[in-house]
């Protein structure tokens, strides 16, 4: 068994102590814990945080970051983002764009996340390399395949799942499958015990076209067809009336909450701070980085605080304890991690370097994270016990060998 | 004379090149440039910006990083900001603390930035340690001092100016002192040639309350008494009817944005679409480290844009090259300098390195900096010609010991 331990690093929660790893998890914390450990990681002028989750994604749409910005969603979309994948995206492509995702979030501290995008067998392999959790979602779209037909890959990916690597249904969209396909994919998520993951209320467009097609709302919709529980996360909800998020809180389901690609697409912003009031378990993505542009989850707790302050015009309506749950414990609830910092939890952490010039003086180190840090000032990275960046590299991958590999396709 | 060349570096526009600076300006840029220089940068896999400008800040705050956050404004202030800087700030504190917002700025690309504090003298030499730009603006506020008296210390910065230091008049607010001292503040401006800043319209209850007051709203009443002309800066502009930005537009007056304070703070967000529509001249600061929580300007132009597009849900109102603007050439404008990346212009430039997981691909360098790096990406900063920051370190001071120093104050 692997085993690790931190030395004098402090906790979120102002103490300094050791804290040692044992295989997957946390074995002990305390003062001056002496034993032998296979590594020795100085933890001095650190913070260690539990690992962020990154609870909706596109990890292979790095390969798309800064193909196009500032322009109207339609032009967007249909002008660049489609021709491009139409073009770009097959196995090979997913996987080493996908690699590139998997170094980025582990540089800056996040040990999962949840995809959503196709060829998710290559999604799996590239968390497999470098040791980041995933539940890769292969994009169920019933306007572009049977259902079925995407049901028997999901099949397969589960017989590939891993510890790391699980599986979770993922429908595209209430637009992109018809009810007939939302049900068989719900179906499939229950008789396989998997989560079901959904984009949903993303834009106004979205609900106005969705509500003259059916009479209902996206959010509404789903409850009505059988689709939300508390085994459901929905993606976005940027547009839903007090009665949904009485449906989503009433289900038990999660909202993923992706606040950087709503604000850049011009999506607007999702009433978090009236999801928290009402007792829904909001968690935080990054979307994919056509629309963000990076999976930077430090970045992501700071423009979810910022936005909810600036639109409700109260600097207390949201605080940085609770943004930080929201990429954490709210994303371990509906994960099932038992992730943390306590004895017994597995061994997700991230350790925060607090040396640098912007992270100085240290009054509150876990304000100086949010509020100051970026996902840059990470230094150690660890999943499930094992150390997967250690402040120089990611260690499962050459990372020239991923640059090169995904500069290659536009060449 | 100093020279350095810049080799291979990529240029904003896309384009790549060699930059020979001699002295304090650009002496050529082109392809394979030789000749003998001091200094030889490896710009390889880089982007060259010109130098970014912070038009608004409180520099020494930086010792107040995180003391207080998510709170009522009034508590804020009253409860924690207020009695702080009442036990704290002496010009040891503000020498120090300054010197660490220096260090830090220079760390993220950032040549200069209008200061108002206290002690100014302090955040003079402070610059000069450091080698970056300033505008040192001694806080005027006739609530607390007589404003000869203020002027008087101002008069002995202006004895102390330099090519780097240089002096600015900062009547903190509308609120903070009387017409007569605001008349006489922008009097002694224009005697001494100066830029004049002053705080106006930064929340709803300043501009409320002085509306009962005066009946006027503040823009309009810098307007009327004679304040606002093409060498006046407001501070925020958050809160400002069409009419105060056609008085703005008018005047010739320029808005320093701070879109992360303003947020963190509750206050709103400022206009910034309607501004530049009118072709009023929108600046970008960061404001102090109390309400923001750092000095990174790349974060302040992706937070500028974030809010924006949120705001008017439209992807398009707000491009990235109109913030880099804001950050740039809007801030040499009002200050005066004749910095760029062209043949002649004063050197103040900044090397950005796109090698970073978070940077690549690289279909748009300039989209990678705004929408997907930070300052940590930062790995040069020259100011006048002189590299202040080296990717290592700040050059002109002991890191270290500034950081020593800045901790002593809370020990």
């Amino acid at each position: 068994m692997t085993s690790v331990l931190i030395k004098d690093v402090a906790l979120p929660w102002g103490e300094k102590a050791d804290v040692s790893v044992i295989g997957n998890r946390i074995a002990e914390i305390g003062r001056r814990i002496s034993g032998e450990h296979e590594h020795v990681v100085d933890g001095r002028g650190c913070l260690l945080i539990p690992g962020l989750v990154n609870t909706h994604t596109h990890a292979a749409m790095t390969g798309f970051r800064g193909i196009a910005d500032d322009l109207p969603l339609q032009e967007w979309l249909e002008g660049h983002i489609w021709p491009a994948e139409k073009e770009k995206v097959n196995p090979e492509f997913v996987y080493w764009n996908t690699l590139l995702a998997c170094v980025e979030m582990l540089r800056s501290g996040t040990t999962g996340f949840v995809d959503m995008y196709f060829h998710e067998d290559k999604v799996m392999q590239a968390s497999e390399k470098t040791g980041i959790r995933v539940w890769a979602g292969e994009g169920i779209l019933g306007v572009m395949e049977p259902v079925d037909r995407t049901l028997d890959r999901v099949k397969s990916l589960l017989d590939n799942a891993t510890e790391l690597a699980r599986v979770i249904v993922t429908p595209h969209s209430v637009y992109g499958c018809s009810e007939e396909e939302l049900v068989r994919a719900k179906e499939f998520a229950e008789e396989r015990g998997l989560l079901l993951q959904i984009h949903a209320a993303e834009n106004m467009t979205e609900v106005k076209e969705f509500m003259e097609k059916t009479g209902m709302r996206p959010v509404e919709y789903l409850h009505a067809i059988g689709v939300l529980d508390n085994r459901t996360m929905i993606a976005h909800g940027v547009w839903v009336t007090d009665q949904e998020i009485g449906l989503l809180k009433e289900a038990g389901a999660s909202v993923s909450h992706n606040p950087e690609s709503n604000a850049k697409l011009g999506s607007g912003v999702a009433p978090v701070v009236e999801y928290l009031r009402e007792g829904v378990n909001v968690t935080l993505g990054t979307d994919g980085c056509a629309s963000n542009n990076n999976l930077d989850m430090v970045q992501e707790m700071r423009t979810a605080l910022f936005l909810q302050k600036a639109l409700h015009k109260d600097p207390s309506c949201l605080k940085a304890e609770q943004v930080f749950k929201m990429a954490t414990e709210n994303a371990y609830r509906t994960l099932g991690l038992d992730a943390g910092i306590f004895e017994g939890a597995l061994a997700d952490l991230v350790l925060v370097s607090l040396k640098k010039p912007h992270m100085q003086p240290v009054h509150d180190a876990l304000s100086n994270l949010v509020y100051s840090g970026s996902g840059s000032d990470v230094v150690m990275t660890m999943v499930n016990g094992r150390i997967a960046y250690d402040g120089e590299r990611v260690l499962g991958v050459d990372e020239q060998e991923v640059l090169e590999k995904v500069k290659g396709f536009w060449e």
